[in-house]
């Protein structure tokens, strides 16, 4: 039911529709887009304080341009729902019925004001780049729009998209939108450069943006309308690119977020009044657990260096950077220069430990090949989000396993429980030959204990000694193990054996050996992509042997916001789909 | 032999010998050491510009400096052939018999003055940042220096790294080997304000380096040894983070390389005396081939761009630019630039093809999940290098099959010869649902029809149609299967199938369960790393039938500088060896 029949935003259909208000009637939906903002985000979740920021840079622009014959590319996306309620999607925020029609970024499929389904950060220079480019190339005119965080600008594809910006003898307007935010606090010299910016009302001389060519503009307050609609139209149709540089308040028009912008930059749902999670956080987790592993290791004196791109939040890394500031370093938003400088401090004597997530990971590939697997120094890192899972495809966390298995040298760990996590933690610390990958399991803390103290030789946890099936459950999936053995027994009366095989890179040989003499067919259960995954190297090692294998994870395919359940009964991986499967082997053989 | 008794460099046994020279004996050792890069790099291939370029900012460092207590980090480290003779490494230099003793790259097995094998560019300031935070976790007080030429800048990594060392409060001391060139020519605006500051001294109040908190000091000639030595005087033990921005020049000290920078970046052996190669260029190539059809296709108004990230002349794309000046985009060294902007121009209804090598592309790995494959446009991408080669480990090509074909919605197709290359490039660019990359072959030119035209559904080629054993030889590796097919015949007396998959992502359901039908045994050769390849994903699909699998292919390793034949020897890919893996397996069944 739509909440707000009242609303003015009620009759915005599309952009046009805003230009017969005035500047009260468009200040009047501002205030109706907040406040929809807030209801939204606190019932389901979602990004907070970059959508309240942006609300009088989306009016202006859809006041004074064309979309979409005109333009913009949000970088990240996560501040788009303004710009979503005045392309037609409104229902998606009235009425709660409908916010799952709508997603969280921008999306081709929605809507034709939307180009790119983007989550990621420092994209969106370069895509307006490319989209001049190909406007120049066919002899358009059109205006092109980007909007940049300066949060997001500490990431390296930023700055080539400036760099090449500055290329173009056309019409391209790059919006800096400073919110003096990134995720968690900027981080670097560019701050500095940009902090005088501000001082000087962009005077100073001493301009990053003038420095690479670009032309550029100041704009004191973006959330003073007015202001934006007179800048929109002053660059409108400009014939070459330029910088606004648009001073906004992260969270703007709702004091609990301007008050705690990394509180608020995402938001779990919550309630609006209290400003309480609605969910209570669980009692213990895996990131608290390696923290306080971490905690007592500097304390005894391990030179520890606890290494996050921008995302402390998720790891409870504040906790850490409390006790030992000297001890921890946050990169900003980049990932490449999280793992390069790791492995330097790993070659230099200290023990860093890189925190990442699966999908951001994927932005420090050729860093994770070429400066840690070739150089082979004792980096730890600890990956989250290496799940199949709900959620955006835009950070689909499925890849890693691929990209990260296959690459020399490097050991990548997949414990099942917490008292696994901290043995492969307390090793990978103390060993000094290798990097070492923990990916951190995402589902309910369980508890386990470790069957190896030194997994330099993987030693196969055989949790249960069976015959005819060998079922080989993988980190997360190891409750998933558990009960695809159990229902085996039940079900075919077979005593299947359970292995828990610890290691996403290397074999137990002995063990396969092992599994060879008394199964006829081993099955892999991962939480991750099949393609490059854990099951086919476990197919390649048996393909040449009697013994046949059936792997289960997911497709080569993007899921974009499809419950954790549905992905399951898509993929074959419930217990039962599984079992059934495997009694079809079973009675082909 | 050692080829100079002579030189004053026999006597540089480590840098601390250098200490007692006077100016003109360095000025000697500078002579001799650019002698002796020419003589090397005309003999077996390397870099010469580079080397010739940083002479003397070499023998500085090493004259101020105390290596290895103070450290100095190369950028790319193609430039580090001088460091190499006054590191107790100038055999590799003087005597031709030990050429093979020494790499083209800093390695730290061959020396204490190398800290990191390095072969990519823009890592080194966030090396030396890592570095740095170490040696201040330690307490330490050593100097460390970073030297990134200005081409490098253009790399994301290498603002990142700017951007972090900003925040350092100790010594840092990042020479910027500012030689106006990047492996081609610069790109980007980037050039414009380093331009100013080279035109103004230094003086130029809009300064990249100060905007971001660093100290700033311009060397007008970083060809002159005194000049260089009274700089790095003045910076010794500097108490926080410093850019001297060092002009110099590309090949300085030898005419033709002086004249043409780019011919002269790297080059395979070379005549001394008349310039040219010493092995003539092949009669016909893969890359011509591709250019060639680019020229048609522009002609007769298919709106295609070109693009490449700094390596035009890898692919023959100088000869395409000079053809269509405005359908020609090169973003510099920017990888994530390269792949990103492409999916905004195939957005956008131009036909991007992005040329790009196995090696370099791994710098774009998020931008090929996050924008290429998550967006599905119709980006064409041409890949080079993707084989196991001789070569140094930092450029190992191996990988690409692993981290392109685990990606949903990309087509990655293995052309056998050109005239199926062409056919599918006239494909990739016709069609418009998905992005489309063609490995192109790195062994002589093949000439063999193409089966079919449409390659939206995979129809495998069955060359040759036999029974018991299926031979599946991807892309370069089909003149081996060729030949693993004949000696199964001449030695096993077995009548091998032998089929041409075409692509690395896709398979033929159909063909796959007629090979079920009539085989026991199917092999597959690839030309790239087994690990999350194209023969696991065969293994994979046959596991739980009664196929059996065998997979040929490179193990999970790197391997630096090992001829082919002995790297085929190593990974069991001879004939001769392949035939005996399968005969043993055929005997167990």
């Amino acid at each position: 039911m739509n909440l707000h029949p009242d609303y003015l935003l009620n009759d915005i259909n599309e952009p046009q529709d805003l230009k017969q208000l005035n500047l009260a009637q468009l200040q009047q939906l501002a205030t109706e887009m907040r406040q929809l903002v807030l209801e939204r985000d606190s019932a389901i979740g979602g990004h907070v304080g970059p959508n309240l920021g942006i609300m009088e840079v989306t009016l202006a622009f859809h006041y004074v341009f064309d979309s979409p014959h005109d333009k913009v590319i949000w970088d990240v996306s996560h501040q788009s729902y303004p710009h979503k309620m005045l392309t037609g999607r409104k229902l998606g925020f009235l009425d709660p019925d409908h916010y799952g029609d709508v997603t969280g970024f921008t999306a081709p499929e929605e809507s034709d004001h939307d180009f790119f389904e983007i989550g990621h950060t420092s994209t969106s220079v370069a895509l307006a780049v490319g989209m001049a480019q190909a406007r120049d190339m066919r002899g358009k005119q059109e205006n092109l729009v980007a909007v940049i965080g300066d949060g997001s600008l500490s990431g390296g594809l930023a700055f080539e998209g400036l760099n090449n910006a500055a290329k173009l003898h056309s019409n391209l307007i790059l919006v800096v939108n400073d919110n003096q935010n990134s995720i968690a606090s900027n981080q670097g010299g560019l701050y500095e450069g940009l902090a005088e910016l501000r001082k000087t009302a962009g005077q100073s001389a001493n301009n990053l943006f003038k420095f690479m060519g670009l032309d550029y503009r100041y704009v004191a307050d973006g959330n003073d309308l007015a202001t934006m609609i007179e800048t929109f139209r002053a660059v409108k149709d400009i014939d070459h690119p330029i910088v606004l540089h648009v001073v906004t308040q992260k969270g703007a028009g709702y004091a609990p977020a301007e008050a705690a912008p990394e509180r608020y930059h995402w938001r779990a749902p919550f309630d609006l009044t209290s400003g309480e999670d609605r969910q209570a956080a669980p009692q213990e987790s895996y990131s608290a657990a390696i923290i306080d592993e971490l905690l007592q290791q500097v304390e005894a004196g391990v030179p520890i260096a606890a290494i996050t791109a921008g995302i402390p939040g998720a790891f409870d890394l504040h906790r850490f950077e409390k006790q030992y500031p000297a001890h921890y370093f946050d990169v900003g938003i980049a990932e490449q220069m999280s793992v390069t400088s790791a492995v330097a401090m790993a070659q230099a004597g200290i023990r860093p430990v890189v925190f990442e997530s699966s999908t951001f990971l994927q932005r420090a590939y050729d860093q994770l090949v070429h400066d840690m697997a070739l150089n082979s120094v004792p980096v730890v890192m600890i990956v989250r989000g290496g799940t199949i899972s709900a959620g955006s495809a835009t950070h689909q966390g499925s890849f890693d396993i691929s990209y990260l298995s296959s690459l020399p040298n490097i050991e990548y760990l997949a414990p099942t429980s917490v008292e696994e996590m901290l043995s492969m933690l307390r090793w990978a610390i103390a060993q000094t030959e290798v990097p070492v990958v923990i990916r951190q399991p995402e589902k309910a803390v369980l508890h386990r204990p470790a069957t190896q103290t030194d997994y330099s030789n993987i030693d196969y946890e055989i949790a249960h000694q069976g015959s005819e099936v060998a079922v080989m459950a993988v980190g997360d999936f190891w409750t998933l193990g558990e009960e695809v053995v159990a229902q085996l027994k039940r079900k075919l009366n077979i005593d299947a054996s359970l292995i828990n095989p610890k290691s996403l890179t290397n074999i137990d040989r002995e063990d396969l050996h092992y599994l060879q003499e008394q199964h006829d067919l081993v099955v892999t259960l991962e939480d991750g992509n099949l393609s490059g995954g854990f099951g086919e190297m476990i197919a390649r090692y048996f393909g040449a042997t009697n013994i046949k294998t059936l792997n289960f994870g997911a497709p080569r395919e993007f899921a974009d916001n499809v419950p954790t359940e549905v992905l399951a009964e898509w993929y074959h991986l419930t217990p039962e789909q599984i079992v059934d499967d495997i009694e079809r082997v079973l009675h082909s053989m």
